[in-house]
């Protein structure tokens, strides 16, 4: 009997608990799932007699080590912050761990202590990143054996929603925490392009998209993610003379988002004193004034924002989609002290929430450029996958199927190595990527000879 | 005899030092000049007999405390950073305190501490903070005080080069620390207009500028100060639907600023890993990528960068700026990892360094719109000043001189209040301002009736 604590109940941990139970008898284990909220967590094991609902209160070093202590695995679904802690216990408990998120600077500083235990720290084994590292790194792998030379590589990824279920002008729905669309790109996005580090302030990210088209799907557009550089070394790319990751949208969607930066809407680093009693659109009027904008000071809002993006392209457009948040809106916000941030979240969540019976969709698209005796060609790689519902979304298995079958290779033993680790090789992904495919995840590639 | 200590013997120093040395005799003071070099110290005292320059290790609270026992008032022109140690001591070794920086809200809190202490710290006892609010109250005051009623505060102030030793395209040249120029506006402005709160992000500063107009001399601009909220309850103008403090500086220098600021050149956020290698040229090339202009990779940056500017106004005034700073220069960085601030600080510290006999130019300006009688009036109150030479400047006048007349008031015991006091009093306004008109600093009203 193996027993996996699995560390969050909430929305992304869905397609994982269904692996866990659906191969629990074969395999002889049993799933502890904790949350917060021990309701929660049993609504979601639906009476199956292979998962115990259990509390946990993370921020509390006894009630984590409690659980801790009886795993054989912890999988971590919690948000990002949370993870460094459980991973700290697991190395003290000598108990290997698996998330879907970032390994921050600080989770790989602890690299020495967790070989030292004898355990894997596995991270990075979702969607992006997961799936992201695991299919590049295999044709990565693929090219370089067979002596190609890799020259460019750019890699591109969306949580959008599925053609059959958009129906408002951004061609965007949350199938994801919304707080992350909101911040997406603060800071500067760095790569690599043409053999120099290039650099892409905030307030121009979104007006530099590149347009990537997905047969069969509607036009879209890529910004650039903040840090593609380290990628570069761990990808075994650092002769390639391009190397960047980038987040994919409908088209038309970062023009009008980088009106909403441009206006300061974005902002997470300080609050409104008012916003409780504020109305949304008092609020985005607070952002101008009759000097700035050479008019009246009684000229509607919709007005001062028409003529402030008088410049741009596609003013006719942008318009609309704003009015379409809701962002001119009398009803109050009703927020306290609430940063602009916060405040754009709120008015998203309703107007981007996925519906009952809609679908989302994951796209994901690598694109290499390489010679091999003596041609060019250019190699694109492409996942899309639809989810079925609300809940049954493609971002929770596209997430929670690689952390699954992860933990499946940890229980195993199938994985040798020690210390963190990142699934950048063959013994990680060819299992997972196999495995995958049975869900309908996988990868179709095409191959153009280049002039 | 009285003991003055003060810190920090920089280039602003100088007239604040000159005063001490000149009033000494009479006044029985006697002038111990601490910095880190004894010898700067050394030279700025000149051989007087009234002057003993001393070392001194700030961070070192022992090295400090030493000189600080045996003062009976501390002068700190030391940069923002440093003053809070400094003011501790003061409150535990009860020393009377005095400086030309921001009273910060760590500084606030000591207030309880230091009125127990029985002593002062006076702060923001320059030119801005300083005499903006020296003069301000004092209208303010007046105004009141005959039964005006003020609607509308914008209170404006610059260091700029005079007109006469003005030849570059910016009109400006660095008076002061260049690194604050650098950072300038870093953040969102916060004011009030027209009784609403009002935001202006740092990406749309540079663009919402007012134009400000002060006789004989070019036409100036002014972008909004980052803080104007705090002072509208110390000001007594709770009742106004305006309040305003901002920057000045001469007309078309905020546009070109805005193309340094939205290519990404004034971030101090990150570093760029080879900038000791790097040409300028390379280095702002990376700010851009072909896709980003759709250009050909090979566009000469000059080119690329006009491009980028295709939808601004005065783009052909703005390139030429930004070509006598030396952005597109063949020349090496050769600073190791530094930040694109810092990079630029380096570029400017050359383009706009004051010559020997350059002189550098003050010009403050409040505006006050006021109803009294049932007519409405509007009174301008201007201060303009301009320096000797590179040393003996207006900037180092301004800001040294009120320092030193409050210094003065403390020594003779003229401020009766206890605690952390900043200058809004009359107590401390009218004898300095009367005092600073002997030096030529002083403002012009003109009251205007409008319709």
């Amino acid at each position: 009997m193996k027993h996996i604590l699995m560390i969050g109940a909430g929305k992304s941990a869905t397609a994982a608990i269904s692996y866990f139970l659906s191969h629990a008898k074969t395999n002889k284990w049993q799933l502890t799932l904790a949350d917060y909220d021990t309701k929660v967590a049993a609504l979601k094991l639906q009476n199956s007699p292979y998962g115990i609902a259990k509390s946990i209160d993370v921020t509390n070093a006894a009630s984590r080590r409690k659980l801790i202590a009886k795993a054989d695995l912890v999988v971590s679904m919690m948000p990002p912050a949370f993870h460094l802690p459980i991973i700290k216990d697991c190395i003290a408990l000598k108990k290997d761990f698996i998330n879907a998120s970032y390994a921050t600077p600080e989770i790989k500083a602890l690299a020495a202590e967790a070989k030292k235990a004898g355990i894997r720290i596995l991270c990075e084994m979702g969607l992006d990143p997961g799936i992201d590292h695991l299919s590049a790194m295999k044709t990565i792998h693929e090219l370089q054996t067979k002596g190609a030379k890799i020259t460019a590589f750019r890699s591109y990824c969306g949580g959008l929603v599925a053609p059959i279920s958009d129906n408002n002008p951004w061609h965007y729905k949350f199938s994801w925490n919304p707080r992350n669309v909101i911040l997406a790109g603060q800071g500067t996005a760095q790569y690599r392009e043409g053999g120099l580090t290039r650099y892409i302030p905030y307030n121009r990210l979104f007006t530099q998209t590149a347009p990537i088209q997905i047969e069969g799907y509607a036009p879209m557009e890529a910004y650039a993610n903040r840090d593609s550089l380290s990628y570069i070394a761990l990808y075994g790319l650092t002769d390639a003379a391009t190397f960047l990751r980038g987040t994919l949208r409908v088209e038309g969607f970062c023009k009008a988002w980088d009106a909403l930066v441009q206006i300061g809407l974005t902002d997470d680093s300080y609050t409104i004193s008012n916003s409780a009693t504020l109305t949304y659109k008092e609020w985005v009027k607070s952002y101008f004034n009759s000097g700035a904008v050479q008019a009246n000071p009684h000229m509607p809002i919709i007005n001062v924002i028409a003529g402030y993006l008088a410049g741009s392209k596609k003013k006719h457009e942008i318009i609309p989609m704003l009015e379409s948040i809701g962002l001119f809106s009398d009803e109050v916000i009703g927020l306290n002290n609430a940063t602009p941030a916060q405040i754009l979240q709120q008015l998203l969540e309703k107007a981007w929430q996925m519906q009952a019976h809609d679908k989302d969709m994951i796209v994901m698209q690598h694109q290499f450029e390489y010679s091999y005796r003596k041609k060019n060609y250019r190699l694109n790689s492409t996942l899309v996958l639809e989810g079925e519902d609300q809940v049954h979304t493609a971002m929770a298995k596209t997430v929670g199927l690689p952390l699954a079958i992860g933990a499946r290779l940890l229980l195993q033993r199938k994985i040798k190595e020690k210390g963190v680790l990142l699934p950048l090789t063959s013994e990680i992904y060819t299992p997972v990527l196999s495995e995958l495919e049975k869900y309908g995840i996988h990868f179709k590639e095409k191959i153009t000879p280049q002039a």
